[in-house]
């Protein structure tokens, strides 16, 4: 979970076994490359976030067997001597190319490319599996939130109910970078930057043997910032009015003013309704009203609707571990395979249909319609194309739909931006990734040039991934091949 | 996520504010008692599995703040100098009691109780809940499955869909204690012991020139454990048949036996009863049919039933995430507090019923029938109450509904078996978590001691969990107490 940790180990046994294969044929020196995409949106959402970059790279720098990991090994009694002496000195010597953390991504189109003696990119695939998919989902999960708030402030509140540590850890990290405001996640702050805030819990106002007390004690601690828990007791009849109380007793004599109230259970929107009214008539019409309990974008959306009044949400388990729909699909599979410089696309054949993947070598532009700024649609192309080699002679490019090819479309006056960028280049790191606040900018701004239609929660629209021309027909040569 | 690592941070920071304001207003050695309990099983399943104590006990036995951690606080300039200076020697010294692991639990029942005082009772909240709310989610989900395959093994395959490197290894470490037979997580198996299997990704069969090829060759290199994946390209007239082929080629000669295929995809009830007969047909009747692709309890239920060939299951993203419901809903609360020998019991109301807590410092009994072995009822006491000190007249003990008091059972030939038992006392640690295989194996038998109506999956058997006469006295006392 943290930088410093070696996750060598956290693979797939059959990722060894087929590595020990390779080497004993011969092939473990083949260039494989291999794509990593996922199929659906999670929530039958419009696009992802993309994220967990930062991570693979920390995890593919560290990349060592250890003695005692090459001992545990020999103890299988399955591994040839040699591929186990071949493990102490095995390092990443591949390519990888990423789109960066934050972009919004489609399915079906290569988020990441690693090109690798086979070996070497098959004994990956867990982890870059693992970290693009945790992350990806928390941060695609937080993209929707935020989205149904409207402008008020999400905080990541999980810790608790997030499936391990590096779940909340890193879960807070992609949230963040989703568009969450902070985290109550200390470590989360420390290692990534992402601001901890916090509130108080029940057990403050329980500790002392009264609700008034407990309230008064905390406002004279943190003068500057109280925000009190009212709902240990009864909201309206106890939590709020003593809350004014102390603030009447406590901040007014210092000058200081509220800084919020948090209701954790009952009918919120009513609630947060009441308790507005009671501040306001008390003098604190600035004192905010902070909500959680059991939230999530459809909830937000409904309180909202309902005329709720609140300044910000706290949002834990929903988000922590995108509960409607807690897994990213992300898959990894081998596009192509290089021999004496000759590059061989290679497809995977499926019968679910969906499961059929996209061969080759390949990158991705998206197209950006200079007169609206948006994005149009992304277009997967061989490695060596280039959008100058496919346009039409008035400069128009024709997109069509790889499943329904008379669906097409031309589109003109547009920008084509290669999405995936070099991270590794012959073991190397090219890239630096940016500080946490700059991913969380860039997705924002990204997000911007997505149509709204792709943002409903409900049936939003296919955003179009296509071919190109030359692909295609790679595609459906092999296709034909294995026709039986 | 491995035993050394601190995670003294994780928390929320609402428990440093907390703590900063404890030892300002001199509660900070006031002793809290606090519970940790669930309210409901997840998929409202019959009952949950404990899991994540041996991993509490490394982190309470690793509970100290770095140079650097305190640094970062006095960052935030809201912690006053004297608490920073005290975080620097920071150490639990209360005392913890918990079930042991893989004991099938019950909503409302204190799985864990913390004595300390309440700084350091307030602070551990995070990671106790976080570690008990993420395996106890595994384990239980586990079981499910386990029970759905009536025998069959069930391998956890999660990894790469798993929410963080811990959700995968802890994961996979609680899949086991839950039943299943082994993982593919290899760095389980070295920190944990949990047995690392695996069979061949789709890479490897089109890495070569044809799928035979393959074959034939992962024969070769593991002529005692090959189990090959057969739906590369098509299962039935490609997969099976190139399968034989390679056991006939190569396993033969050696006079070695095929393990098995695996299907990953199609109608895994059809080809695998297809599969079946042409294995039979060319003398591998010992060959074993694996499945996967998103599998859980229910899917299996249905394979089964509809006569499916399979032998065992590999199971993955539905299993680490839990995905049908991937959240164990534990909650932290202050049950009690101490001051010079005497102990208030505290309780939280709520305006959900269902958030009311149980007051006081408690112990659970365990009612085992003698006569069938199974468990008749749990009863929560007041900590220091004997089972001896309950009976009637003639031996016989009356449980009541502790929400509907008229529903009443008296149990004779009984045996009451206290289930916490002591982990910390003063901050030492005075048990040792028994090997993995151990409690794998305490969690199947004590499975067995649960009637067969709270194993079902839809509408189980609701199981009784009581409050002792003075127990429910004195919740009812602080409830009127409260009543406005």
């Amino acid at each position: 979970m943290n930088n410093e940790q070696n996750l060598t180990m956290l693979c797939d046994f059959y990722q060894l076994t087929m590595g020990n294969g390779y080497f004993k044929t011969r092939h473990a020196s083949r260039i494989a490359y291999f794509d990593v995409f996922f199929r659906r949106v999670p929530d039958s959402g419009g696009f992802a976030v993309f994220a967990g970059l930062e991570q693979i790279i920390d995890y593919i720098k560290n990349l060592r067997f250890s003695e005692e990991d090459i001992g545990f090994l020999r103890g299988k009694k399955i591994f040839s001597e040699d591929f186990l002496e071949y493990l102490k000195t095995f390092r990443f010597e591949g390519d990888i190319f990423a789109v960066p953390e934050g972009t919004p991504v489609f399915p079906n189109e290569p988020l990441i490319t690693v090109r690798a003696p086979s070996i070497q990119a098959q004994l990956i695939e867990t982890m870059l599996l693992l970290l693009v998919n945790h992350q990806s989902l928390i941060a695609t999960k937080a993209s929707r939130i935020v989205r149904a708030a409207q402008g008020r402030a999400i905080s990541e509140f999980g810790s608790r109910r997030a499936q391990g540590a590096s779940g909340a850890v890193l879960g807070a990290r992609a949230a963040y970078i989703g568009g969450c405001s902070g985290t109550a996640c200390v470590l989360t702050d420390e290692q990534y930057g992402v601001p901890a805030t916090g509130t108080m819990a029940h057990s403050w106002v329980q500790m002392f043997d009264s609700e008034l007390e407990a309230f008064e004690e905390y406002c004279r601690v943190y003068p500057h910032g109280a925000v009190l828990l009212v709902d240990t007791y009864n909201v309206l009849k106890s939590g709020v009015p003593n809350a004014i109380k102390a603030f009447d007793n406590i901040l007014k004599p210092l000058g200081a003013r509220p800084v919020g109230i948090r209701l954790d259970s009952g009918d919120i929107a009513y609630l947060s309704i009441e308790a507005r009214k009671m501040l306001d008539a008390a003098g604190y019409p600035d004192c905010k009203i902070i909500a959680s309990n059991s939230l999530d974008e459809y909830i937000i959306a409904d309180l909202i609707a309902q005329g709720a009044k609140i300044d910000s949400f706290g949002v834990g388990e929903r988000l922590i571990t995108a509960s409607s729909e807690p897994v990213f699909g992300g898959v990894y599979k081998l596009a192509a395979v290089e021999e004496n410089g000759v590059i061989t696309p290679k497809i995977k054949i499926s019968e679910n249909v969906a499961k059929i993947t996209n061969p080759h070598y390949k990158k991705i532009y998206r197209i950006f319609d200079n007169k609206t700024g948006k994005a149009a649609a992304d277009l997967i192309c061989v490695h060596d194309e280039q959008i100058s080699d496919m346009l039409n002679a008035d400069g128009s490019l024709e997109l069509f739909d790889p499943d329904f090819t008379w669906k097409r479309k031309r589109v003109t006056d547009f920008t084509a931006k290669e999405l995936q960028i070099p991270v590794f280049l012959n073991g190397k790191c090219v890239y630096q990734s940016p500080p946490i606040d700059e991913i969380k900018r860039f997705c924002a701004e990204q997000q911007k040039t997505l149509w709204d239609s792709l943002k409903r929660f409900e049936n939003p629209h296919t955003y179009h991934v296509d071919l190109s021309e030359r692909l295609w027909e790679i595609k459906q040569k092999l296709l034909s091949d294995r026709r039986d």
